[in-house]
């Protein structure tokens, strides 16, 4: 057995089941070993980028981690803006990175570059292989780090070598460490903060957003009349019809304070306190009102789930049934496109379900509250702000939920940014159907501008906002990756479109001049 | 004048003419400035990959830098693979990439990174702004170091804070410093070497592979019959009728082997020893016949065009006329692809002041050596292996001489990683003919996987190799974007669509099916 097999060997037998690539020259001895070896999925992807955001949207709804097989330096590079993305996600993931042989680096050739470098800001656990004999219980380590609360991305460096060389040993991946519960007084301490009147709100996160963590949180909310609310860069949230009532703290800054004003009381749940993604000048970033007091339930890491069961019992509630999302959702809107308009088509269709993959930043705003009342489906969001996310994650997800239909929603601004995700769509007839609001301009950028009170932009500056000039054909785009597409000039064609998508068994795309 | 009003003014009064652009909104202040006060042409690109790639293009070029201006840790990181190969290049370039407010990062907000840890590697001078009234100077010492022989990287991180607020003073860019001459001894070593009657070749790097510098070399290799070679990485060899000959050597280590074993005298100009870009096993790397004395006329940052000048007068060179290229091209070739025949098209066509950005691996390795006699032109290749450079190196080519032909050469897989780059070239109209070797497989990893000898690909690693099923269809993806294109089925339409792209004003894709 090589280094390369074994490698292989301890991911499958720890359970990793896909991975997704973009190898090259420095990982052939893997890719022999995965296509030899292993019955593990492997899923090309034409750009890392594409790769990172895939594993991150596989790890949200598969709630356990891909591995993902990487280039060299360069190659890891380009996955960076997405796994910046999967680390606020706090997603589980193993990078298999590629190096150089040992003795080859000396000699700087043209592809060496200091991986560690790259991989150290999102990598909670960063190992470089050493020795083939050892290869098994770095992966087997790796893969504990990444599934360690409340997922982590690990990184593994193999040189060739290493890999190449016989004497590799299966490692033997063990129960990662349980997440730890709250200390007994924070959860008393929180407990009597529920108990004391004032107008709350608990702002949830990662695995407190769906499942078990959701309805305990619903049970609570529901009994002592407080507020659900969802950060604006949430991971995923269950919702819809059936699914406890969570509101999300909007993008825009005004709007968050606004929203928050009413609230004395706020406690975390693996969260942070809202504040403004970018400081404006003059501006406090903070959202919270100033005598809002802000308690944590539950520290990153720790067990979430447990600490809500845990407020529940403080709480003493019993026999509670949370207050449920109602089955409301438009009729199929017709007519002129308007941003609501659009917001009313999505909700009218959205399919039972369906798993959303939303970077939607100016045109779709309003999609998500607008489906708050469909059948039950999960949201994904961009939790990093780094565009370009849509995409791939929604080819995540449908690798992890292969029967359920996902709608991708972005721009044609973020959209370009890993537009080869659509390859691998159509490569693996994935039911994504990817919605492109083609607005032909960073619009968040001139809202910017003039929210910094610069004022009008002259040519120079528009230059650098509108993406028109040429406008983007995503139908042409879409149609040289193998995914048919179709153009909505209206409602009606929208709706319609939507529909078909979500009918394919394969993947779709739906330009939306707005 | 604010920060940012300053570091425009700073840069303009260095010479900074072209800004290659992804901003978003930290970097609103800079786009204001750079709007309001400069007459430097921005220009846009779709992702930051095309912003690096296209700004070391331009500065192969135009011999002095372009600014590029990022967004966050997250921008620059999609940056980075480019970057990496402009790092091997040695080229000029000033990096700007905005930063949060200084007061907002205890925030951690979610776009929020650690931008200087994937600067520093590429980035051989780097700076955080740290006041308004430094950013001029800041901004001056950043223009310097990346003027710096051999020409360097320079990247400057602009907190939001620190450019909006008033107070900036303009930097003056002074000089870079003189590279220097090497020694007087080991100008006198390598001309008894050259004078030893030893079989000896010269292995050009930097500006010793065009203008003054290659001519130079040309004279002293005609009279002491010494060979010239450029790496097969270089960034930048004038060619054709008329210039002195230059072989490359090889990718492949076996050919690169077979060139260099009739050498005794291997003497590098600011150039390495050749070793193969991987190592494989059982195999040396180093391509150099073991008995081959290996000496150095200049170190990488010297004076290479001064350093041949003091070898040619150590020499006792006077009025040599170096041995030529001569015109001599094949007749445009007719029927069926061959790979011979695609090489004989380009040989047959290439306008006199091309210029050929070049990353084509595989299908078009022969087209180098069918164009040695063609009307002279300038080449620029991958100098760091890192795929996915010829179209936004094609794209800063244009921009740095909007006059010349460009013809891109890459390849289905490698295109992919930024095809972004071709919508640029429609919105600035630039002369560039693309051409898409579509092999549909990464052709140079199914060949590595055979030359590792680990035998034939099941289907796990096929579906890792080959790029069909769907195969990209590139006149779809150039509509897509705005790039009129066309398919090749056979040598005559090749041909004929190459003339056409020549005589075009504006951009233009070929897809070649090999």
């Amino acid at each position: 057995m090589n280094g390369a097999e074994s490698l292989v060997n301890t991911l499958t037998a720890g359970g990793v089941a896909v991975c997704f690539a973009n190898p090259g020259t420095s990982e052939m001895h893997v890719v022999a070993a995965l296509d030899r070896l292993s019955k593990m999925e492997c899923v090309l992807c034409l750009f890392e980028g594409v790769v990172t955001g895939a594993a991150d949207g596989y790890a949200r709804m598969a709630e356990k981690p891909a591995c993902t097989l990487l280039h060299l330096g360069p190659g890891f590079a380009n996955g960076l803006a997405n796994l910046h993305n999967a680390s606020r996600a706090q997603v589980p993931m193993v990078n298999i990175v590629g190096q150089h042989a040992t003795y080859h680096l000396v000699h700087d050739t043209p592809l060496t570059s200091d991986i560690a470098a790259f991989a150290r800001p999102y990598s909670k656990w960063l190992r470089s292989c050493e020795a083939t004999t050892e290869i098994g219980r770095d992966a087997a380590e790796g893969l504990i780090a990444a599934r360690t609360a409340p997922g982590q991305i690990a990184t593994l460096i193999v040189p060739a070598d290493i890999a190449w060389s016989e004497g590799g040993v299966t490692g033997h991946p063990g129960h990662a460490p349980k997440a730890a519960l709250p200390s007994k007084e924070k959860i008393e301490s929180v407990a009597r903060m529920l108990r004391s009147g004032a107008r709350t709100a608990i702002l949830l996160s990662g695995d407190a957003l769906y499942g078990s963590g959701l309805a305990t949180a619903g049970r609570i909310a529901t009994a002592t009349n407080t507020k659900l609310l969802a950060p604006y860069p949430f991971a995923r949230i269950e919702r819809g019809a059936g699914a406890p009532i969570v509101d999300r703290v909007p993008y825009p800054r005004d709007q968050a304070i606004e929203q928050l004003k009413e609230f004395r009381q706020l406690i975390l749940v693996g969260a942070r306190a809202p504040v403004a993604y970018f400081a404006h000048p003059g501006k406090d970033a903070v959202a919270t009102p100033a005598d809002c007091k802000i308690a944590t339930l539950a520290d990153p890491g720790e067990d979430y789930r447990g600490a809500l069961v845990a407020l529940e019992a403080a709480l003493g509630l019993h026999g509670i049934q949370y207050e449920a999302e109602k089955l409301d959702r438009p009729v199929a809107p017709t007519g002129s496109i308007t941003l609501p308009g659009l917001a009313a088509a999505v909700a009218s269709v959205l399919p039972e379900n369906a798993i959303v993959a939303d970077e939607s930043m100016t045109s779709g705003r309003g999609i998500f509250a607008a489906a708050r009342g469909c059948p039950p489906h999960d949201w994904l969001a961009c939790t990093g702000g780094s565009i370009g996310i849509a995409m791939p994650l929604a080819v995540g997800a449908a690798v992890a939920c292969p029967s359920r239909p996902v709608l991708c929603l972005t721009a044609d601004g973020s959209g370009m940014y890993t537009l080869q995700a659509l390859w691998t769509m159509a490569r693996k007839g994935l039911r994504v159907t990817t919605v492109i609001f083609a607005n032909r301009v960073y619009e968040v950028l001139r809202r910017e501008l003039s929210s910094l009170g610069i004022g009008n932009p002259g040519p120079r500056a528009s230059e650098m906002f509108v993406i028109g000039n040429p406008d983007l054909d995503w139908l042409s785009l879409a149609k040289g990756m193998g995914v048919p597409g179709s153009r909505a000039n209206s409602l009606d064609e929208f709706v319609k479109a939507l529909r078909h998508g979500f009918e394919s068994e394969g993947p779709s795309l739906i330009e939306v001049a707005v």
